[in-house]
């Protein structure tokens, strides 16, 4: 661990090789290197948002996914990535604890996703079961090769400021880590959290809806990392998208609504939360606190 | 049947035998006879509930009750009032499609209600089937002695309207005889309308919360009749309880809500629709139309 | 009116003749006539529909729009179709009260629509003031070509269905005139109908979300005519749209939902009623009765 | 500061001299010495809650209020009771920065409670400013005596837990201090939380419905200390009420709602959330997480 001022203070080469631990992508460490000094965690946040988000191109984007072992395959990669291998086997701690079944399920997913999209399955996996990240590529498998590129580079943003804060000292007490937009889906007719729900924000991209995010609520019905920290969605219209079908399939129910699809206006910076109350027959959202 | 205008022109003796067959009692025929002539059907109806409301006494209601066949038990009693029970058989047709233990209880809770009031249940009994009217007097059981003549007036009230309606040509095409007050109960868990579910009205007497109405929904989920025609509720704070445990559990559900008591404001004599939409662990409620 | 009876025993070109009256679409009034006898109102109002959506051509849907007089421009038209042009004139009686301003924005509209189209603005417009046909013609000028020809085709046939009821004996009792899909809209922030709304039920065609029926609320928040009578969905997914942000601009206000889009899924024929309580930050919905 | 460690092993009236600085109820501190050793930290908070709730007396409760000094009027109550006054001190320093007008208010608030109750105003003040403390105890002032005293003695306890916190070292670390109820307040007609509505929790006591505990939403709309820590409620009814009338009269709006009472059933002794989404003409209630 370093100190802000000592990242400030770091000769070019030795700041690009701490940065390049969090994200291999040259554009992004590069430009991160350049840019210094940061004034405060905060400024480091924003910044490797905004760089990340509008310095970088798909180019940048598969450069960095390189950077990563492929989940439920983790020996093997170990090697080749040792300079960030520790950490990455430490964020997918908790697929050690799923069932082989759905470990295998996962490694046939991510095949089929590598196949398809030509770069290994990013997510960040931290406080995901197993499950949860199957959920997660099976749905992003259903995107086309144009969309899906902006998801997986969202993920990649959230591991790479994880990594941020593994780096930094006290990153995570000096920073506002918080996600610009979070949710939360209770099942009204049960009282409980809505869990392993899977959502999907979508924003316009030349006047069309598209992906920017795919999650699945925890087992507090909630999803916290919509966004990574320090990426403001710019004011306009949003649409969160709470896969409903799949939920009640789950759990061996009918339900009235194949999905609930929630479209908003981002007018500020100020947090965003979009919670569903949701039964088999009737739901509700609100702008939540 | 006969028209308005030959009410107007019955002689006072004939009036009194006419509006008598509505409702036996003699201050209310009276001062009904009295009033003459009305100048609308609207007028007719809007009298007989202010003349009912607010010119008469307990024992004016006591004195209207007798007027009335015990429900449960037709056929003893048609005799005794002869000029009213023709009509009332027919408003009680609903009871003969009930299974004999219904009817039975029924007729044993009819027997309970006398006992502790010491006058019959009284219940506009249209569009009711015995199922209904048992959880009704069984609602009303558990009121106190001093509370419940005023739920059985009101009662009273709806079958003088009804006997208005056989009484007067084109009554029913010429007044408004809708209720001050509706509901509407929606069980969003099944995407169906909440069926037999228990409401009671309450407003404020002395000071005090008192039952005025305890109705049950149909097969629609609705109450049309909460207040008879003509009944304005005066400004103030009313509130409209619905029995939610009792719903569950004849459902043989678990809800949170052991009742769900909606208070509102009636500021004027427009419409006041006070729907509920529920399911185990949520409910909502809003002014409807 | 002639009877049903009448109907199914009139020579073929007399019956063609009857039946044209009610739309020109010489392929739709051809195989009504010769699928005769009608075993019922009820049957007589399911076959108008199934031809019309099942068997008809786009250029059916063409040649019955010539069937009616311009809206807005109701004398210049009335010779042309003299056959029709009485009942047509009556269904738009409502125009006459609008303001000169709203008729004159109507006309113009109506010219665009036709520049656009290459046929004529159709709409129900029973029950629809000029500001509620101003509206919904200038959403739907916003559908490409491809699309608004089934808009107006459903349009076409709610006409049919009106004219049929003039035709035949009793219609409007004897056969279930209700739309398959209601809506209600409730603005829960002052308790009243929201008014004046403008939805669109959309389904899938070819995969891809299509408009099927634009329509607006009425002073009641409801819609009563999504669908013309006999017109059932087949099961499926259906989205209905409402216009919240329109809505709040037209009352100066700011929301927070651009639209609420209810997707749900039809599953068959019995009746679908798809509320909206809104406000500005929060809105719910449920499967209604 | 010490360890739970070391309060174990005090000598008794080291001990004693210790909880009397948390509470200075005799028969509170006295059965809490004679009750030790606490295996935990939540162990000692379940237990403080449990000898409050179970084995004290009203008599107690007002002995215990005698160690505090009268909030408004700090400085002449320091010397009385100077084993807690500056404890006490600084948990009304929100009081500071209230305006004169509030804090007069406040202190005639504070006479008058105590002309009528005859015991001082104990409200946990952590975190409330002025304002809500004035509001909180002009409702508190509409209890009738009898009442008064239980919604006293569970302030009392949260303060007794606040102090427990200050003695035992790491206490808010290591045990839950969590309230068995919470309660969240959203104005979904502006978006954001409802802030400074008063809530009224109530239980049955003798069958009769009976205030527990009074609290007012922060700026965030949320009451986090409804409860004291370490107290469950027993399983049963209570009801949670929302003074709606003077959240809007506050706001110079009008609502529909008097109030809003939720009625509930605690089964166990698992978190119980009781949220609010109002708006003037509508409001919904769940189970929350």
């Amino acid at each position: 661990m370093i100190t802000l001022e000592q990242l400030n203070l770091l000769s070019e080469q030795e700041a690009f090789s701490k940065l390049e631990q969090c994200c291999v992508s040259k554009t992004w460490a590069g430009k991160m290197v350049e840019i210094r000094p940061f004034s405060s965690e905060n400024e480091l946040i924003k910044t490797a948002a905004s760089i990340w988000y509008n310095d970088c191109s798909v180019e940048d984007f598969k450069e960095a996914f390189t950077g990563h072992p492929k989940i439920g395959n983790v020996d093997s990669l170990k090697e080749k990535f040792a300079h960030t291998a520790d950490w990455a086997g430490n964020e997918q701690s908790k697929v050690a604890d799923a069932n082989m079944e759905t470990i295998e399920a996962l490694a046939k997913a991510n095949e089929l996703y590598e196949d398809k999209f030509g770069y290994i399955f990013i997510v960040s996996a931290s406080g995901k079961s197993a499950e949860e990240m199957l959920a997660i590529v099976n749905s992003r498998l259903n995107n086309n090769t144009e969309d899906e590129i902006y998801v997986a580079m969202n993920e990649q943003h959230k591991i790479t400021v994880i990594r941020l804060a593994k780096l930094i000292e006290d990153l995570s007490k000096k920073a506002d880590l918080s996600s610009h937009l979070t949710t939360h889906a209770l099942d009204t007719s049960i009282g409980v959290p809505a869990k392993h729900m899977l959502i999907t924000l979508k924003g316009l991209r030349n006047n069309q809806w598209k992906p920017m995010s795919v999650g699945i609520t925890n087992n507090d019905g909630r999803i916290s990392d919509v966004l990574p920290p320090g990426q403001l969605l710019s004011p306009g219209n949003y649409t969160m998208t709470f896969n409903t079908a799949n939920y009640y399939k789950n759990n061996n129910q009918n339900g009235f609504y194949p999905e609930a699809s929630i479209q908003f206006e981002v007018t500020d910076g100020s947090h965003y939360h979009i919670p569903l109350l949701i039964n088999p027959f009737g739901y509700s959202t609100y702008r939540g606190s």
